[in-house]
Formats: C-alpha cells, structure tokens, sequence
C-alpha cells in the first residue's frame, strides 16, 4: 500500500501527545511509531504534539504518566495497544488494522513480542544514542530511570556492540523465519502486527547512526517495505543523523 | 471448548503417520501434536501410525522424508502447517483454526516463533529423555544427527539443567506478557496459534519427567486449559513417566 487512497480526516480532530528529543522534530519513540504507522494505514491524520520524558505535567489530564496519548475530540486514549483498538472500532469502514478478533487477539501476542523481545535487545544497542537525543532536563532523568532499570551505567548497558547486536538479530529469528513465506507478518498487506515490530526499527533509525541488520535479510527488505508505506511517512522522518 | 460438538468424520478416512519411541503408544512429536490438536479442533479423527526415525521408506510414498504426514483419501500432506492450512480448507464449516487470511498470516508468526525459539529451548533440556525413548536403532541416528546438529555430544547438550531452564522461562517472556491479558493466544478460544506453542510442552511431556514451567506462571495456567480440551485428548496421552 503506497497510498492512501480513503478520506482523510480533519487533522484537527486527532492530538498525538509523543516524545521528542532535544531537536523536538526526532520523534523517536517506538511505541508513538507504533499509533503513527496506525493512524496513517486508517487513513487519519493527527496533530503531532512533542514532549520530553519530564513533560508529565502536560499529559496529567489523561489521568497517567506515559506517552503516547491520542485526544480525538472529547475522547482520550493512552497506551499504543489500547489506541490500536480504539481506532479500529472507531473506523471500521477504513483499512482494517487486524482483520477480526482471532486476528486481534494473536496480534497481541506480536506486540508482547516486540516489547518483551526487541525493545530491550534494541536499548542494549542504542541506549547512550538516546540519551545523546535528549535535552538536560530529560538526560537527568532517562540516565537515573534506566541505570535503575538495567542495575548498570548506560555505557554499560551498550558495551560490546558487536555482541549485542548478535543478539538482536538472533532474537528476530521468527520473524526472518517467517518471511522467507509471505510479505508481511499480517500477510500480504501490512497490519498492526507489522507496525508494533517495525516501531522498534523507527526508535533506532531517529536516535542512533548503527544499522541494526545486515544488507542482505529479508528482515530489512521487510523494513525497507514499511519505510516506504504511506508514501515514505515513516523513511521521510527526521532522524538525529 | 470441552467437547466435541460437530460431527467426526469417518476415522479410518484420515491416517496419520506419526514418530513413536521404543514403546508404541509414546507420541512425542511437537509437530504431530499441533495435528492432533487440529484434527481435534475439526471434530474430525485419525488412525494413528506409530513410526520410528529411521522408517522412512514407510512414508516414502509422500515424496519427502519428515514426519508427521496426514493421508485423507487419496490426498497426501507433509509437514504440520501444510497439514493445518490443508484441514482449514477442506473443512470450512468445522470450527476455524485461524479465522481468515490475516489471522492465519499472523499465526505463521507465532509458529516461527515456537520453531525457532521455544523448540531449541526445550531441546536443551530434553534431548537425552527423547534418547531414551528411542529403540535402538533409532538411539544410533538420533545421537548421530542430533549431536552433529548441536556440534557437541547430547549429554553436553543437556548440561546445566538449571541454566537451560531460566533460558526456556526467558523465552516464554511473549507468551506469558500477553497471557496477562486473555485466555490463549487466539483470544478467548484455542485456536492453532495455540496449538503450535503447545506441541513443544506436549513433547517435553511425552518424554521427560522434567517439569519444564513454576506452578505459579501464567503458561502453567495456559497449558492446563489445552491438556483439558477435546475431553483432556492431551491431558491423558501415553507419557514415558
């Protein structure tokens, strides 16, 4: 799908709540990849707010803490899982997003993938990358949270690269696995079990210079695809580097 | 699902060939028990042929060397995902393993991940009880392959059960993350994105006396509704122990 070809919403009507770096047009955050990649395959459009890690004050309003959130007129929705799902209620004569409930249900078991899987072997990759991508005020925080969370310094966390990124790619083993029989993980069309994969890829390309695959897997052909759905939205995105 | 309410087929119309260890009624194969869950999910039933590793000029009619293969009719099918897209299409009416084109995509996901990281990290813990199993003619070409696989001697394989264990509970990280949040993977009712996970615990339960999950885990939960499905079909099949 290289375009979108159903009505497009009045952008006003969608509020994206989404981290940013210290240049506030790196949106880097995987979890806002995940809703940016959904709302485009619905073809919406949203207002794209950034914000940094300690902008907590401006999202109180949604009654917790983290990013994203999406306001659609009177309506708030945080979490990309949970936004994932409003969208597909919401528009259901758009694009579906999931095909049904059994669809639903195992994609979800995709999206704990992601997070449970990649996002750390990821963070082990790039994290001293995203805290280079952040303003003072968030770099005090990120370091503190994330040297809590790993039990180490963050040039820790990413020492030795090459092994790390071994792992990664020995991690997307069931994806490379099953692209070598279809196109995407949704089939032949890309879905949300696409989108909440490829949003760990978009936090490593607006955050760090290191290419996380080799040229030649059909992982990055699959990456590649996705880069260029919805007219190059997610690969016309500005990057740190 | 704890019964079987549609009609099952005429039996000796499906034959299902099948690896056996040393005693007959011992059906460990992960693949062959991702069939019978399908045969099962479809109502529909098959005698069950018990072979060995190295009979493999009794399933040379079917063109290839693998178990298990499934004979409906005149109509011959390899390999288990063959064998379950082959049940969903011949028996539409039957309850669906999949329901529908994205949903059966996105399984293909979910076996990828079962083969590529749940079945090498079983095998870490069960390789010498599946030995075992074996008679001896099958012990010589199981050694001989597995150990050739693995590039280390079976016993080396296994070593460090403690280790290999916490790797296993590491892996099922996905599964257990989005156990949190419904029944199976495919929603509220088994389907065969469930029955592809399953076949790996049904292995380690044929075979080994090793108890591969903590009591307290959410895919402890998981894996007791499926031994209870199709009147406890699994729950009551032949073990080793």
């Amino acid at each position: 799908m290289t375009a979108v070809i159903f009505a497009v919403m009045d952008a006003s009507n969608f509020t994206l709540y989404e981290l940013a770096g210290a240049d506030r047009e790196v949106r880097f955050s995987p979890h806002a990849w995940k809703v940016l990649m959904a709302l485009a395959h619905k073809g919406l459009r949203a207002e794209r707010v950034p914000l940094r890690f300690t902008d907590r004050d401006k999202i109180a309003f949604s009654g917790q803490a983290l990013l994203p959130v999406l306001v659609h007129g009177h309506e708030t929705v945080s979490d990309s899982w949970r936004i994932a799902l409003y969208l597909e209620d919401r528009f259901p004569t758009q694009p579906s997003l999931f095909q049904g409930d059994v669809a639903t249900a195992v994609t979800r078991f995709v999206n704990s993938w992601a997070d449970t899987q990649l996002l750390p072997a990821v963070a082990r990759i790039i994290l001293m990358d995203v805290y280079h991508c952040l303003d003072t005020e968030d770099k005090t925080y990120f370091r503190a949270s994330r040297e809590k969370h790993f039990g180490m310094a963050l040039e820790q966390v990413v020492a030795d690269q090459p092994s790390r990124l071994a792992d990664l790619r020995k991690a997307l083993q069931p994806l490379r696995h099953m692209l070598k029989k279809q196109d995407f993980i949704s089939g032949s069309v890309a879905g949300y079990a696409d989108y909440c994969v490829f949003g760990m890829f978009m936090w490593a390309r607006c955050c760090s210079a290191v290419e996380l695959l080799e040229v030649d897997d059909v992982v990055t052909a699959w990456r590649g695809r996705l880069l260029n759905e919805f007219g190059g939205l997610a690969g016309s995105a500005p990057t740190r580097f």
